[in-house]
């Protein structure tokens, strides 16, 4: 399938010397199957997530400006501070778009003024990343205002970073125009290099799906994007705040102290992701509401054990327990999403229309309970040029 | 240890021409881990509760009388009526105790004018099962009264047959006076025919744990009773009754539909299992309140994992999922025990007196959302002479 997606170009038809102002936007992400098992190398499944962040870069001034008003950053350069930084790297000598090296990363977060370890806060990461694909990709400095937007929160294992770096290396691609058409595998390439900024050893999976949308497959570092039928969910924001590195520290405890009990069960977590591609497929060659319908049964019962499962690794939480049960009252199926121990859940839902009272009352006794919701749909697109 | 426990006997002093009354006792059994996964073939792992059912055989008089105060049953028949049936039946003939033929057991069914197909109610087969035990183990017949008490709520899967059966084996082997003195394994084999009349084909797990009391570990038809430390429980009464019968039935339909999700489910869950062997026998050597509370916390998460992976084939039910919210608000480990849906959970407590506080909250707790709890104690004597 990678081939296949790698064929998916999105035309860009004005140049770089034509371009006044390029919109892009590219959608979240939200883990399906596979949370911690991954670790283990078993298989997950992650859809994209269509809160979508949006980039708007106007070309022109004298200044660089990067605008991102949901994470409280205005930071702007005059040009030519830019220019002299740009001088000091020896971008000059470079063939084109390169990945700046460890060094030059230095003297970024020097002009940036951030400390030289690698345990910045999202602020600084914002910028960092940002610099180092304006300097990478572009073949010169260039005044230009970014501004991001996003309807996903931070923070939240919801891929608002790769989403992010994203919508930075297709604006920026876009920007330097290089044979007039912006390469998905590109875009994923750079903003794969934006997440090792941010997150050090990313498994690839936020960018891929944030770039070719609908579901990507990832096992034993491979990483595969496929298709996916939409399917619609309402997104749950516990609002528990919960260590990602503490809960697998627990995982690892558990299986460390229950080998021959935690080793099948992932096992069983593996063969469920499978299950689940497979499921999809069918979902998206349904032919009718029946098959629809038998499709998404299959899906919520995978969503029902899958939960169970991550809750026998001892990753839910009390938020999380009342989210399935609320699901539940209604015959709906969730689940948690990422890391757990609070965070995010997911309700899948079933057919649209099928039964919009059962979703609308669930969704209102969950707000009501104080979680915060988005009726949202899964496996959307991907990268898109406005 | 089936040996170490076949060498325990109970004296049992007085013979059978200078008995009066007999009073006997025998607990019934909580499934610890195994539940559903017993089906295909992994190991289960049951402990003796601490509400006992107790009998009291009087010998003498002109009739023979059966006294279920609890499920409603009082039932005389003359001696010379049950006389004839016994030479109706051939007994006469018969070597010493000896198991009734089927043609024998219709009879039996006939002079109780119960249905001749199996499918009778528990009144049907607590008489049934008596005779079957009082026709096979006496040498002749004998005016007597069994009145027959129990602190075990019936048909819960708490093993009140099974204590039932017990009793009145035990009874009876004494009343028969043999020798002199009662073995256990010969209890266990006649109550086990007793399991047979009500349960068509049991495992056998229900008649060892109530004859030999401690903890019984069961897998591929062998049954190995063992000792066990007392283990401090809740046990929880849900009050939503439940279908064992659908619930057995459902697991075997999310087996058939996700092969390869459920078989290492059941292989996880009989890992659980086997590790809680080790576990009780870690708990019964420590040496001192540290070793106990490690015990007991190994043992704790076990609970937690098993009541999660019950829940992943499906067997879970709001009710049981809200016991396990509240035991886990009060820092405690809770599971369902028997086949879930409803029914029963037991919340698996700490050392004696170390936060009796917790365990109070919760038990008020759990009786004000309407459950009904006893504070009891699981892995204690089985079969007691009083």
């Amino acid at each position: 399938m990678t081939d296949a997606a790698a064929a998916v170009r999105v035309g860009a038809p004005e140049t770089s010397d034509s371009v006044g102002e390029i919109r892009v936007s590219a959608p979240g992400k939200v883990i399906l199957h596979g949370e911690h098992s991954v670790v283990y190398g078993r298989r997950a499944v992650a859809l994209s997530l269509d809160l979508r962040t949006t980039l708007t870069l106007t070309a022109g001034g004298t200044r660089l400006t990067l605008d991102l008003p949901a994470v409280g950053i205005k930071e702007s350069w005059p040009l030519g501070d830019v220019e002299d930084l740009w001088t000091r790297l020896g971008r000059p000598g470079e063939p084109g778009a390169a990945p700046l090296s460890e060094g030059q990363v230095l003297q970024v977060r020097k002009f940036l003024a951030l400390p030289e370890d690698s345990s910045s806060g999202p602020h600084a990461l914002a910028l960092l990343s940002f610099f180092q694909l304006y300097l990478a990709i572009l073949p010169r400095p260039r005044a230009a205002t970014f501004t991001v937007t996003s309807q996903l929160p931070t923070g939240a294992g919801l891929g608002s970073s790769a989403a992010y770096g994203v919508c930075l290396s297709a604006a920026l691609l876009q920007l330097a125009g290089r044979g007039g058409e912006v390469s998905l595998e590109e875009v994923n390439a750079w903003a794969f290099r934006s997440e090792q900024v941010v997150h050090g050893t990313p498994s690839g999976i936020d960018n891929s799906i944030c770039t070719f949308g609908g579901a990507v497959s990832f096992k034993a570092g491979q990483c595969t994007p496929l298709g996916a039928p939409p399917l619609r969910v309402l997104l749950v924001n516990t609002g528990v705040p919960r260590s990602t590195k503490a809960l697998v520290a627990g995982v690892a405890a558990r299986r460390r102290r229950l080998p021959q009990v935690v080793e099948p069960l992932l096992d069983a977590m593996d063969a469920l992701a499978e299950q689940a591609l497979t499921t999809l497929a069918a979902l998206a060659a349904a032919a009718n509401p029946q098959e629809q319908d038998e499709a998404l049964a299959a899906l919520h019962e995978l969503v029902d054990v899958n939960h169970a499962l991550l809750a026998s690794l001892g990753v839910s939480h009390a938020s999380l327990e009342r989210l399935v049960g609320v699901a539940a009252t209604h015959a709906l199926h969730a689940k948690l999403t990422g890391a757990g121990g609070g965070g995010f859940g997911v309700v899948v839902l079933g057919r649209p229309g099928a039964c919009p009272e059962r979703e609308d009352a669930c969704r209102r006794e969950l707000e009501a309970a104080g979680y915060q919701v988005w009726h949202t749909t899964l496996g959307g697109p991907g990268l898109t040029f406005h």
